[in-house]
């Protein structure tokens, strides 16, 4: 089984160096170091670097033509140079200037303990050999230390070995005019570096004017502090050469780093426990497939390393993997990635979603830019200003709003922490809320007067500025009834505010059609024409990429689940025949041209007993980094779509639904899947959850009062007792 | 009454120097000049410069989010230097070094003949004193000349003045960032310039390289030419210096002047003849008010003036007057300066329309990039590419393909020039109905399959990307029904093809609400909230400078006529009810933001008996550059408002509506107009039209066997005899 934790070369899509530098990228939140080429040689690849979450630079943003409102300011989380990379220099040989020859002995990231462990053979002159170890993590316990330990070994000569770990901030700048896939980051930033001594940077962004401190020293063989760039060492044959590097990076604006009493082996030891601590309550077990329990293991090694944990950070859609996206944070966290810390480790989702009460400042200020009351949440963005620079596709896609509210409501529901919504889910429950009163219209549909939510642009980027998004005004109708029951819980607004709000959610409209008895995307969704599927060459896939936005908006065809995720979010108001009506229709006008649809599509075929094709949609993304589906892991992780294999199991295969003071779970196993095992945290239980056979099984670790599970018609019923 | 054609610092708006050199501006469809500060002083102010129609530059169009199919290239109309403008020295003292007083005698905008008359009394030092005067023109006779004649008279002094006339090209550019009125161009150009003589320079655009050159020459007292930009004179107290200057701009990339036989007195002669012709086949005369009276003219003689001659240009939205909107052409012309041109300029139609025929080619390519079949022309170009970098209200204004074809069916109807039609209409109109057949799409509509026309914005910039825009339906279906008819009779297309087209037409879907009695501007627009014009101070119009655009989106509120304009162009396909319904309700949401609505209104007021709207409409804009009514007039005219002057009152007061073979007029005056008189070709025939009273009368100039006029019911009817 701990094999199924550890991840090889082999065990990965390919092996250019881009993409290897993803996947074994290593990370906590904090600090995120791309797992490049050790060993710095005469030709390099790949596109090395570290990120520091929430370090990031504005750019002016150019339109061709400006409007009112608009974002004014890109934000580009800063790629910082290389801080893994060492230069090896053998008896005055460089190795970034010879053609030494290095072989890859072991290459393995123990995710089980958070630890990359590397060997090299390195012979050079095809006299000089020895090999080179390192292990490697990233500090869980100490956020701002990325720690290596080095080991030299079987020298076959007699000589000095030099080890140079040293920044080099002037790698080169992408030619930006040449970068046209929107999804990309489309701008990088001058650095002001201030190098206070050999091993001490201050790095300051030139247009945000953050700073970090980033220091680089060594430890050697009897763990003295070498307050340098370099270490050398006399060698001889079959001695063994032992020292550690550190590198630590600030918080950012603080410019502290600690550099007394560091000690690898100490944190090496609490790294493993913290890892321990992980898996002990967010594993997922899987029998049947060893390739997909570590596929699983490896989304959810790469959830936990990734979130951001100070309340001030958040997860960014490709986490701090690499800049795809300029390191945004999206929707993704609270729709895709919260659900798994809510469930499994609500300390982190508590920090996440503190980063939108962080922000909400500049929420209220965006919602006043747009003329509006309350709050809007940016589309996408790093310090909390919108930072969408075409808005039909950002600023429009209001659903964000409601979509913090649900994240909210859900840690409410699964943690019973009032204490928490009390101090921070209030404020931005209740401004979120009086953005959609303000923005909404009462408006005649089919003869009544009715809450309607013109203009936004739901989930799906297919379709865009189009009024009663199915999705937007469901979840919107949730956000205002959310906030109702909280403003009266807490006596936060008035009962004329309260009772309008409680109007527009009994009111609202969501689009039905009666004839065909489907949900409408929009008002006007089904009435358009179907994309001609039939004429549409497969490398013209993802269309956004091949068509002009006009045209593929003016046909049914959607990038990802839209009105089906409502579905997915509001189990108990469908009916399963609903359900597989709209499955039916809208599967057949999705392309899957986000990494954040098939999830859905699984749990909703698992939760309607479709199992070949919940099994299907499931595989289809389960591995999609460690194969590199997609063909851009090489940009960072899909970390929306590592939650949503989440989603697909826990949601999906084991039909976990919440209602409010209840939890239920079915099982939906696919005959592929022989058993599921997997542990919730509910109200402070730790549960566990069995799915074999038919059966479901659940119990408590330990004896407790407030939760009760019982099983009712095949069926897991978890509930608080009060 | 020839007073009635002499425009002086008296009559306009206001004094601000850049706002002057729009309203005086000269042009002669090649060159426009600003009519800037003549005398070079020691401050200068305005925005002086000279414009080549089609001589633009581009740049690279920087998006904040790139998408396929987006238009890659800026094209603005270069501004070149200053070529009015003189330096005086006299007895080497420079106009520009000094403190000099410089008083205006006279300033005089002579429409009728086509002439600036400008007299300065000059002092220097308070002792020297002289007048200067100078007469100016760009020459209709000869494209490339802009002429001058100067007289310096009552010197009191003996000395020497020299006259230097040199290009600047360094003048300073504008900061760019700074500027964010998307109406005002957005970039400027380098030029390379290379100075062949001291009078010679070849301008060379940076990025689109094309190329123009410029030579400035004097003739002196004895019209001795003076190929250099200097020259000089012995005064004596009263004598009299005379002399001419002419400015010669190449075509573009021809680079040929031709500086022989230049006779100042010559091309003045030609210049009032031409002035004369025009005048008499264009003039309109209007007793009642003899400000506005000059006001017509000015808006007349404007119009000519700046009309594209050659086939290769067009009429840019503020003429050569201005950089205002980069110098683009938009469908302003085929809907509003057109119809001026139709009826009273046929040969100036036939050029702009020939212009159209000869960006075809890159029309079909814009189509091509957007996947479909047949031609796309651009929203707003110079060249004929797309240059809109806006596309919600750039490229999805499709309608322009069928604002196009309608300019060309009504040049047939009103010339009977069907030689024009098969040589350069056939296939634009052809192409132009192919795309609306690959673009719209066959969808199921009150349980009907209809063709629609999905994704598209209408006239109305304030809705954008909407279903079934009513003006553009109609106007596809009248673009597809004139290719039929053009095909079947030039037996251009297949049986087959024709009977697509025609099947288009007849299933064509145009939305209408039943339940109200009204046109409905797109599928949603009634179904959205009313703007809350009730809550919108006057300083927050136009709304597209104070609102983002998905805010104005959201809203039943329109910039311009949309659906009415429609009704406008096809009068006989509606009842007048069904016209005063659609007036009354879309009245109430229209903020006439654009210059472009007020005009429409009033000619549609004027069919329907609201005399007193159809006169206010029709006088909130029939005076909009003199009085300086949107204060931009600084960027040059609004010239497709000088157009819908025109037709507020041969389209609305004389009711002229136009049916195959036919022409119809009827007398529809407001009371504060005693009289109308103005003239139409028709198959080439003048006919003078007299609008008194309640009378209505027209009569050929000469004899002629291919037209009819008669009386019938208080109508005026044209008909033409086969």
């Amino acid at each position: 089984m701990s094999q199924e934790f550890m991840l090889g070369l082999a065990d990965v899509g390919n092996q250019n160096a881009a993409y290897l530098e993803t996947i074994f990228a290593l990370s906590n939140g904090h600090i995120g170091v791309r797992t490049s080429e050790l060993i710095k040689q005469k030709k390099t690849s790949g596109n090395p670097g570290a990120f520091v979450n929430g370090f990031y630079d504005t750019h002016p943003i150019t339109y061709g033509e400006w409007a009112y409102g608009y974002a004014r300011k890109h934000q580009t989380i800063v790629k910082l140079p290389n801080i893994r990379q060492i230069r090896l220099i053998v008896d005055g040989e460089s190795s970034d200037n010879a053609d030494w020859s290095v072989k890859t002995i072991r290459f393995d990231l123990d995710m089980k303990s958070g630890v990359l462990n590397e060997s090299y053979y390195v012979v050079i002159n095809r006299e000089k050999e020895f090999e080179l170890h390192q292990t490697s993590f990233v500090s869980f316990a100490q956020q701002e230390i990325y720690a290596t330990h080095f080991e030299i070994t079987n020298m076959n000569f007699t000589g000095e070995i030099s080890i140079e770990k040293k920044i080099e901030f002037d790698q080169g700048k992408k030619d930006l005019l040449e970068e046209i896939d929107p999804r990309v980051a489309s701008s990088s930033s001058e650095l002001n570096v201030t190098r206070e001594k050999e091993n001490d940077y201050v790095v300051t962004t030139e247009n945000s004017q953050q700073k970090i401190r980033i220091t680089h020293l060594f430890l050697d063989e009897e763990d003295r502090l070498i307050n340098n760039e370099f270490i050398s060492f006399d060698v001889t044959p079959d001695k063994k050469i032992v020292f550690d590097s550190f590198s630590l990076i600030s918080e950012i604006n603080q410019l502290v780093v600690n550099t007394a009493g560091l000690d690898f082996i100490e944190l090496l030891n609490q790294q493993k426990q913290d890892l321990a601590n992980f898996w002990q309550t967010s594993d997922i077990e899987l029998t049947g497939d060893s390739i997909l329990q570590k596929g699983i293991r490896f989304n959810l090694f790469h959830l936990f390393q990734n979130a951001g944990r100070n309340e001030k950070t958040n997860f960014a859609a490709k986490g701090l993997t690499g800049e795809g996206y300029e390191g945004h944070y999206f929707w993704d966290t609270e729709l895709y990635m919260l659900p798994f810390f809510i469930y499994t480790q609500p300390e982190i989702a508590k920090s996440l979603l503190s980063y939108r009460h962080y922000i909400l400042p500049q929420a209220k200020e965006r919602a006043s830019i747009m003329g509006q009351k309350g709050a809007l949440f940016a589309w996408r963005t790093i310090n909390g200003e919108e930072a969408s620079a075409y808005y039909p596709a950002g600023t429009a896609q209001l659903h964000i709003n409601a979509d913090i509210s649900y994240a909210f409501q859900l840690y409410e529901r699964v943690t019973g922490d009032e204490n928490f919504i009390q101090e921070k889910g209030l404020s931005v429950v209740l401004e979120t809320a009086k953005f959609w009163l303000s923005y909404g219209n009462w408006c005649i549909k089919e003869g009544k007067e009715v809450f309607c939510i013109n203009g936004v642009t739901g989930p799906d980027e297919y379709t865009a500025l189009v009024n009663n998004n199915y999705y937007t005004n469901k979840m919107a109708q949730n956000n205002m009834k959310y906030a109702a029951e909280l403003a009266r819980r807490y006596a936060a607004l008035t009962t004329q505010e309260i009772e309008a709000l409680e109007k527009a959610v009994s009111d609202m409209y969501l689009p039905y059609d009666k004839q065909q008895g489907l949900i409408k995307q929009d008002d006007s969704f089904l009435e358009k024409a179907l994309w001609p599927f039939e004429k549409t060459p497969k490398e013209n896939y993802p269309l956004l990429l091949n068509y002009h936005p006009m045209i593929i908006y003016k046909y049914q065809v959607s990038k990802q689940a839209d009105g089906l995720l409502a579905e997915m979010l509001f189990p108990s108001d469908y009916t399963r025949e609903q359900i597989l009506r709209d499955y039916e229709y809208y599967e057949k006008v999705t392309t899957h041209d986000s990494s954040l649809s098939r999830s859905i599509f699984s749990v909703l075929a698992s939760r309607t007993e479709q199992k070949a094709k919940a099994y299907q949609y499931f595989m289809d993304t389960a591995l999609m980094d460690l194969t590199d589906l997609q063909g851009n892991a090489k940009d960072g992780i899909h970390a929306a779509n590592m939650g949503g294999s989440w989603l697909s199991m826990i949601y999906g295969f084991a039909g976990l639904t919440c209602e409010k003071d209840q939890f239920i779970l079915r099982n939906h196993l696919p005959k592929e899947i022989k058993e599921l095992k997997f542990k919730l945290t509910l109200f402070g239980n730790i549960i566990t959850i069995e799915l074999k056979d038919n059966n479901i099984s659940g119990y408590l670790l330990e004896k407790n009062t407030n939760i009760k599970v019982s099983h009712v018609d095949n069926q897991l019923v978890i509930s608080r007792l009060k």
